[in-house]
């Protein structure tokens, strides 16, 4: 079975999410922190509920899948088809309201990552991938829903880049320093935007895209998708992306290398 | 003339705003740099399209109505009413493709504003507001247009507040003691939103939002949608905030007292 074959479903699992967040969204709910004492991370009821509506139409469809989920853990995580799950990336944003967070859903076949759907439901708008063509729909200019396929753009020169990270504040001291280094060369850096930078990335209005310690579920749906807009997305060293880690994006191959580069330096 | 006769005619500003600028949203542009030698200023054809639109229908249809525009500058500022634009509040998210940037529109009398919208086009939700009641209007959760009041919520507690500020690099050194005062004692603080920071407290979904530096047409059209729904909005010094400045707001009395208090203490 393609990736082609599973669209259609991602469709249906981004239906049953977005039906599942959207009554929780800008609404007045009490957020508790899962990591007692440490940093602030948000898990609301949407976040429950999305993940919960996946996984019933995964079990009833696909009973001999896998499944990685954000909030309720792994399951038959060596079978040949693995689905990737984070009902709401961008917690921080949701509970602030803003529009910015996404559902990601993505489909490992053998480890590797060959589907992947962001899915912002207040917008209306998806972005998908399977590694050799990407697409988005959403809104169009006549309220009409529009789509297209996405590109990454060329940005050769590290001096014109757009930077985008979710934010400074979750890089260690040597990180902090490696990030730094890149940052100071660019155009315009942008912080906050968490799984839309990759997305914006892929559609061409972002160069760059540098995160750490990422969760397999926070980067592995998005793969598929920068790959097939024509990005590059490894970690920091050059490997696989799929795991998490520290990962960086680039629109085109040398300013991939050239951040690459930055990252390794002195490090 | 009350501030609800104008309701409508804004709503029409805004239609033409928005027609003029989302042709040019997500696609390439050149943006052309202000501040020669300064920071990071994009302006994007998009905004003097929507600014043109704006003012050709405020000339037409109130002729001795002054005018203050981002883009193309002041006329009769002394006029009993006048209209503060600022088509792309925002750029920087407008450039990286974000849609979280907002058209603002306000309306001043005898140097008072009386009456603001923000909108975001490509989402389609407008808020507005009159300083005794503000309304949201957007996309539904059943894909129909659907509208409520808005209202800020209480928050007398720093330690559980969210902040929002668009980013501390705008601040110099003694502003960014002041803010990070401010700042160290919240449960959440989050960058990068311009507009949609006091939207979102409009809404009741963020306690605080402090910015550094901001124009009259940065701040004059959300006075009276933050203050229609229940918020305090006044310079770091308690003054009014129409004229831009160092500015806060609150979603309740009690929280901006303190946050007045830190931001003068020391500094």
């Amino acid at each position: 079975m393609s990736a082609v074959d599973f669209a259609a479903f991602v469709e249906k699992l981004a239906d049953a999410a977005s039906e599942a967040i959207l009554p929780f969204f800008r609404t007045s709910l009490g957020a508790i922190d899962k990591n007692i004492g440490g940093s602030f991370d948000p898990v609301t009821e949407a976040d429950h509920a999305a993940e919960s509506a996946m996984r019933r139409l995964i079990e009833l469809t696909f009973p001999l899948h896998g499944i990685i989920g954000e909030e309720f853990g792994s399951i038959r995580e060596d079978a040949d088809y693995v689905w990737v799950l984070d009902p709401i990336d961008g917690t921080k944003s949701f509970i602030a309201g803003m529009p910015i967070w996404g559902t990601l859903i993505g489909l490992l076949h053998h480890g590797r990552p060959i589907y992947g759907m962001m899915v912002q439901p207040f917008i209306r708008e998806r972005f998908t991938g399977d590694g050799e063509q990407s697409n988005w729909s959403g809104p169009g200019i006549d309220l009409k829903p529009a789509q297209r396929l996405l590109s990454t753009r060329d940005c050769p020169d590290l001096a014109t880049a757009i930077l985008m990270t979710t934010s400074p504040l979750l890089y260690d001291a040597p990180r902090l320093t490696a990030f730094r280094r890149v940052e100071s060369r660019v155009r315009l850096s942008r912080y906050g935007c968490d799984c839309y930078a990759f997305a914006m990335l892929a559609a061409g209005h972002v160069d760059c895209v540098i995160e750490a310690g990422l969760k397999a579920y926070d980067i592995a749906p998005l793969v598929p998708i920068i790959r097939g807009a024509g990005g590059i997305v490894t970690t920091w060293t050059g490997g696989e992306p799929e795991e998490g880690g520290d990962i960086v994006a680039s629109g085109c191959a040398a300013l991939h290398d050239q951040v690459l580069e930055l990252l390794r330096q002195g490090g």
